[in-house]
Order: structure tokens, then sequence, then C-alpha cells
């Protein structure tokens, strides 16, 4: 099963070989679009997507996603890099091209609840998430047979309030390891240390189980139920050292009446979860969402 | 206008004559179907919508609301509220009859953003909120000739935090003048004291411009904003005491992105806003809302 | 696998085991209810849910849905069929009770798609359909492991136009082997004759990739992606002798722009399909669903 | 009041004086965007939003959404348009500027349905739509109190199967007249001519009351309630001389079930119809959208 994810990965980079990404970030002002479409056009690339948005056009700041094709790219890496970075002072920029021949690697950090990261898979294995998920880690056992059965590696790695320094060197070292660039909390119900979470700026995405900043914190449906309300929701956020307060990249809802108790919402809830995950995870792998000021913008 | 309204609610007042609802609550248990179905044919009344609820069969609460109708209706009422106590002494219930030939009489509070009210007063002239508008209050004139040009009775009461208490006795005193059923705060943007609510309980109808609990208190769009949530949304709830914590109706919510700013969720807000009051105020003008705990059972 | 899933069904119907519906169809006429629930409590039932309808109180049909709850449900359950039919005569009624001790049988026909079957076992695992997947019935090869891996019998029965004859006697032989109550078609795509639609009148369950009754037929998402339409759909219905023309149980839309072409349309699709599906199932499982021309009452 | 509004579109004006925008189709090919973005540097332009699309990136269509901020852009607008004309050329693009101090002229035309309009004209007086709505024409009296109120000039133009040719030339006369760019039926229940429809391409906006293309003509609610569709829609379109075949701008939907019966439906209805209208009507004052093979790009 691997092996086939991985033909279609390498078929993936294959299609993709002469795709790349330039993503930047810098003081708002006249001439951005012109300069760095310029430089595009003279190394042979097309412009085939470009997203952009300024906060304010009077000393703002202006962010730009420009999705691009552009013959032999691998071999022009070295110098699209080096020459960008001219431009890329003259204007202050924070940038970063990404090429369609690289894939990131995902970790999935899981529980004992399954739901998210069924849908996570099942986006995989249909070619809709284009990563390589190098491996899940648990504290617990069930999602094992899962994720063995598609040739992903597994480990378990119980974790309690007393043993979190030695849980979390312990996954540091197979996140290194591994070489990953994104860690999806695909229902982790433990929480994260400041060290952790500081080693991974906006890589980490979490999904949490209520429309946020309603119900941050443990037990939201049981709150939620408790309030009355008449709609439930899901969040998918970036993990900062506030909780449940990161960059909010995706949130959706489902209704809900009077005859629904805590049991009807977290079923209801889950199908919102599950959509809302995947699809800040897709994003976030297209290089759709940049973070400014604890705000997401997503291109 | 006022006069072509009239007569809309005479004519809904005469093809309703017959049509009775019949709302109970009680300690849940074997019979009570039965009974007040079997009470409600032996006065020659068919039964032609009916919803119940229980918390929980066993040792719950059970919640019924029964539309009927009944040939002679208004010359039975009597007869039914008196006969009726028998079964509902049994049973421990509260209840209420309301008739077809009743109309509720409606006071709306309103501030100076008006687009609550134009909802409120379209959906009236379109015959969808069957309910007498006796007067409508405002802290401020914008709305005076909107009002007066449907010919319903407009007082401008100006109102700070100093002359709250005066404010609140006119308030009371027309509310008891106009002999007034429901009171809509169509962003009326003046906190009500205690004695106000507590004379009025489960009868003040609040817009709140955000998805409850998320955003309690004021100024939610701008807080929302600032949180860079991607759902908006506005709830209806009955007024209580503890801020934004009454009971709620109604919620619904719209998308917005990271272009949207705190202008943009306003106007994106606003429509939400008229329709999630709009349907509220409906649904308690039918009968449809009953309060259990803090919560609403809408049928 | 199937062992754990043999296990739930059998909690579920230990601990449903005096849990009982009934649902009438008849012509409208005073005192209905009130002779329904004389008679459930008149035999110790106590009403937990109840939701009734009527096209019309005067000369219309009326529809109800009792669930109800009665002690040594299984002892009564011959004496309270019998004595049904008194009522039942009197009101002209076309009747059923339906008892928690019974799980329907269901089979799942599939093609080469699987993502529809894939959410009902999901569904299916989590408890959420309370079924007997008694088989599933397949023109491909593509979801024996799916299937066989949670213990479920599978048939490959591959179809074309030539051999509809005696595919058709086949899967009739089967269904009446696992005495099969429901079909669900799980994006099926081999038209069925009308002697096979006949012989399971409302009990055929099907997904339809659009918003019916928009594109009817083949290839309804490159119709949708020609017409430029800014929503797609998916309708779940009965299967009838009429194309894509039975009566609708659910529908639901997913919004799409001028950039999803028509690869993007079926990705954004599916989650529609999906959960369409597995919502029309479910009601139909629960008996929730009743069929009055050619429109279906969901309550 | 319509000095009231002339005023805001004013202050519009002067607030926008040194907006603009440029909508440019033409074959995809690299340089575009370097070109038009250098241009647009070259005369002091800085781009404050840019949307793109290709159809294909190699062999199809592009087409792009610039808005920008200009010093004095009044009297650069000559230059701009001459000097554009070379890049235009090389390119083979259709283009088009279009300048903040500029408002477009709006005519609606009503019968005797006036939700639409009331929408309309509620956003126009909070400064939503920025357009002049120029003259109002109905075939019928209803709206000229509404209309005339706020000062816009109203024309009765009884119109049947009869006076169909002298009722257009009316109507063309006084659009002439008025110097009208935007056409919107606002529930406008005349069929026009395909002289009149050929006179206005993509100038003509409809909405149609049902999920197009389901239930193509008329009465799509009476049609929606017999087929029993679980949800009832609302399309806006540019009109063409194919009944309501035109290129869809927006549609949206709201649920229905089996309670409610055609009037129901038409009310449900009517709050889908008056938005969808209104974003159509917006995006289309606001240059977003563009229209290819049939079918929007909307920006």
């Amino acid at each position: 099963m691997k092996k086939l994810i991985q033909e279609q990965i390498q078929s993936f980079q294959e299609s993709n070989e002469n795709k790349g990404r330039l993503l930047i970030s810098c003081p708002d002002q006249p001439g951005i679009v012109s300069h760095v479409s310029d430089f595009l056009f003279k190394h042979g690339a097309n412009i085939i997507e470009s997203s952009q948005y300024s906060t304010n056009p009077e000393g703002g700041m202006f962010f730009i996603r420009i999705e691009f094709d552009c013959p032999k790219l691998r071999s022009k890496e070295v110098e699209l890099r080096e020459q960008f970075h001219m431009i890329a002072e003259k204007f202050s920029m924070d940038w970063k091209f990404t090429f369609g021949y690289e894939v990131k690697k995902t970790a999935i950090f899981v529980s004992k609840e399954l739901y998210c990261l069924r849908e996570l898979l099942w986006e995989w294995q249909n070619g809709d998430l284009m990563t390589d998920i190098a491996l899940v880690v648990s504290n617990h056992e069930d999602s094992r047979n899962i994720v063995e059965s598609l040739g992903i590696p597994f480990y378990h790695i119980p974790a309690s309030k007393e043993n979190r320094a030695e849980v979390e060197e312990r996954q540091l070292q197979l996140l290194k390891e591994y070489n990953v660039d994104v860690i999806v909390l695909a229902r982790y119900m433990q929480i994260l240390t400041p060290t952790f979470v500081e080693a991974h700026p906006f890589k980490i995405i979490n999904i949490h189980h209520s429309f946020l900043p309603a119900f941050v914190g443990a037990r939201p449906y049981e709150r939620a139920y408790d309030r009355g309300v008449k709609l439930i929701g899901a969040t998918s956020h970036y993990v900062t050292n506030d909780l449940d307060e990161g960059p909010i990249i995706e949130q959706d809802i489902m209704r809900v009446d009077h005859r629904d108790n805590v049991k009807d919402m977290k079923k209801i809830g889950r199908s919102v979860e599950r959509s809302v995950l995947a699809r800040a995870v897709k994003w976030h792998l297209e290089d759709r969402v940049i973070v400014h000021e604890n705000k997401t913008i997503v291109f």
C-alpha cells in the first residue's frame, strides 16, 4: 500500500516538476508586483495563479502568493533563490520558494478518537493531500492497525503528566529523524510544552471541537449543550503557547436543536471536525496560509 | 397604512378564529398524550400539528405543543380552560391555551441602527409576523419617519446612564398602557435594569451581534476581527439579568475572510442579524418556544 | 471485526428491547391521535417521541410516527399487532410496528468508486447506522478487501448490458437468501430493470451526484461545469422506474467557483454525496421516511 | 432623500477619486502580468487588489482584474487609456479601465412583487450599492410610492403581449435618455424581445426563483413543491436570448421540508432571491464579473 502511494507521490512530483510557488510578505509600496512579475518573466516562468492582499494600501503590509510554471525548473532552483535576493532586499521581504518536486513530510499525532486520522488518511489515499505521511505518533494503540496497514510507521508513546519531558524528547527525536515539516494534531489529547511548540512555529495544526473563541479548553460539547446553543462548530488553528488562541485557519458549523444531547452533538460535530481539519491541512500543504499578527491570510 | 394592516390582522383573525394552541410542560409519565388528545377529541377539536419532547423518558420533563381546529372555538374558550384544570392537576402541568382570534401586542425598542427594525416591519407588512405592533420606542429620532409612515405610534425617550430610572418608568407605563405581550430589542443599545427585566420573564427578545457565547458584551465585530475568525454570527435570545446569558432562541452565521475588515464584517453581519431576529420573533409569536433550565425548546 | 459489530448490534438490541415504533398513514379525521395514544397507554407503552403531519386538515391525509417504551415489549408484540387492527380498520390506516430487538438487514451495491461505501461502513462501525450489513455486491473487485476485512460477505457479479438478466437473477437470489430489507446503491453504476425495482418498492436507496431535478441522468458534474453553476449538489432518493424521478429523501449542496474544473467538482461533490447518502440511509433505518405521492415525509 | 444619496455618492466619488480598475481578457502567454504591472508602476499606480484566472496555462485564456490607487488619477485618464493600447495589442487583449469618480447608472425593472426592489433600495440607502439609480420602470403602479419617496423617477409602462413593441420602444428611449449602464430585472414578469436583449449584452441582470438549471421557465416553486425537493434556490444571471440560460452570476439555496407548501416555499424563497440578486448586482457594479463562453468569472 505504501508502495502504491509512493508511486502516486512520484507521479505527482513528475507532473509538477516545473511548478513553483513564491510567497512574499513585506511593507506595502508601489512596484512590488511589477518587480516580482518582471523577475519571473525574465527567468522564463509563467504565472498561473496569483493572489495578493494589502492590510492597508498606505503604510500597511503586502502579501502575495504566486504559482508559476517554468521549464526545467529543477535546474534553475539555485539561480532563482540567489537572484531573488536583490528584489527581496529592496522591498524588505519575507519570502520563500517551494517547488513541485518537493513533497512536505507530515507527522500525525492522535489519541483514542480516530475519525480525524481516518479522514486524513482517506484524503491522502485519494491523492487530495499531497504529502508524505512520514509517521503517526499516538499515546494509545488504537490506531496502529489502520496506520500500519497503509505501510506508515506507527509509534506508540504512552503519555501522562508525569512523563511529559521524556515523551516530548522521544517525539522531537522522531520528528528530526523523519525530517518532518508539519505536525497535525488529529485529536491528540495531550498538552504540548512551550519548548515543543516553540520548536515548530506555525508548523503544528490542531483541530479544536468548538467554534472558537467559544468554549476554549476542555469539554466543549458538554458546555455547548449546557449553554443551549443552536449551532456547534469546529476550528482548525496553528498551535501557539496560548491554549486555543493560535491563528485560526478554518472554521465551520452544523445546526443542532433541543433534541440533541451531548452524545448527539459529538456525533454531529465529528463530521465538521473532519472536514475543517482536512481543509486546513490541505491549504497548509499548498502553501496557501500566511500568518500575520496572530491571524491567517488564506489564499 | 395602519388601517390596511388592521384589516389584514382582522382577516387573519377571522380565518383563524377556530384555531387554537395548547402548550404543556410537566414531569414525564405514561398517559399524558392519551389524556390530552382524548380531552381535545371530546371537545370537538381536531389536532392539526403536534410536537413533543422528553428530556428523559424516565423521570424527566415532558413538553408538548398542539395546534388544533375546533368549530365555534370562541364560544368554548371558557369551558376548555375550566375543564382542562383536572388533567393539568393530575399531571402537575404548566400549561396555556392561545387562540387564533387573539393577536399578541408587540413593542419594538430601537436605537440608531435601523436594519433590524426595517426587517421586522417588512415581514409584518408581508403578513409574516402575525402581531399588532403597538408602539416603537427609541432613544433617538432616526426611526420616527419609518414608523409613523406605517401609522404606528412612536415614542422618543432619550436615555442615558443618568436618567435610566425615569426612562424605564416611562417605558413601563407605555407597555402597560398598550397592554404589550412581547418586547423586541431590535438593536436597542441601552442596558435594561433588573427591575425591568424581571417584570417581563421570557418576554423580551434581544439580538446579539455575535455567535454567543463567543464575544459576550460590547463590540463583538471588533473583537471577532481581532481574533481572526472565519465565520461571524448572530444570536437571538431572551433577556435575563445575566448579560447575553439568556436562553438562546436562534443563531446563524456567515463566512468572512482575511479581506474583511470590521466595517465589512458589520455589513455581512447585518443580514444575519436581520434574519435571526425575525425568525426568533416569529417563533415566539407562534408559541413555538418553551424555556426550560435556561435553554429553549423550539417546536 | 464482524464479531465485534455483532456484539455491538446485540448490545443495541438489548438496550432497545423495550423500544417500539408505530407508523401510520390514513385519511385525516378527528380522534386519530386520541385513539392511538389511548391504545398505547392501555398497553403500558409510554410515548417518547411523536411527529405528525397533515396534508390538509380538511379531507387530507394524516401521517404519524410514534416511538414508545413498553416494558416486556417482546412478549406483547403479537397482542399489540392483533389488537391494533380494530383501530386501524376504523380509520382505514396503513400502519406498521417495528421493534428495537429487530435490526434491518442491508445490502450495499457498489461499483468502482468507493467513497460512499466507505462512509457507510465507517458510520456503521461507529454505531451510527443500526443495521446488519448482510452483504456487499459489486460488479468490480475494488471493494473486496475493505468489505471482507470487516467480515462482511462480498459478491463479485460482473455486469454488462448483455448479461443483465442473469446478473439480476443472481442478485435477487442473494437478497432472498440473506433476507434483505434495504438495498443501498452506493454509486452502483448499473441500471436496474423494472422487474428488480418493482420487487423492492421504496426499499432501494440511491445517491445521485447532482441537485435533482437538475442534471438528471449521466455525467452531471460535466454538465454542471458546462452550465457554469455556482453550487453543486447531491440527492438521495428511492429508486422507481422513472430514472432519477423517485421520491427525494435528502439533498445538500456545496459552493464552487470559476476556478473549479470537472475534477475539482467531483472532489468537492464527494463529501456532499457521502453525507447525503448516510443521512438518507440512517433515516430509512430509523423508520423516519414515509412516501406519499412520490414525495417523502421525513419525521 | 435623493439629495442625501447624491451627497453620499459625491462623497464616495471624492474618497475614491484616485481609485481605478483594469479588467483584461486575452489568450494566455508568459509576461502579461509583468507588462501590465510594469505599465501601472511607471504611471505611478499602486496595485491594491489583483485577481487572475487562467482556463489552462497552455493555450488557454487569461483573465485579470486589478484595483489600483494613483495620485491625480483624473488628470491621467486619457494618457492611461492611450498608452495602454500598445500592451493591449501585443497581447490581443479585451480590456477596460473604470474610475472611482465615475458611478454607473442603473435602471430597475419591476412588476407587482416588490421584495427584490426593496432589498436593492435598502442596500443602496446603506451605501452598499455604489450606483446612481437613475429610474425605475414598472408595468404596475405598486412601487411608485416607495420609489418616488426616495426621489427616484418612476415610469409606469403597462405591458402586455399585444403592445410589446411600443413598450420596449418607450423603455429603450428612457434608457438612452438616462444614459443607463445596467438594467436589473427585480422580478419583472415580462419577456424581453431579442432586439432589446441584444442592445445590452451582459448588461441585464435577472433573478430567477429557482436553482437553475432546475425549473427553467414559469412557476418554479409550484414545480419544486410537486417534485418534493428538500432545498429551494435562486439564481441571478445575465439575460441572453435563451430563456434562463444566460451566464450565472450567483446562486444560493434554503432548506425546506414536507410541511412547506407552495406558499411557504415562496416566503422562504424570497429571502434567498433578495440576497442573491443584491450580491450579483454589487459584483457587477464593482466590475468583478467577466463573461467567458456563457459562464462567469467572479473576482
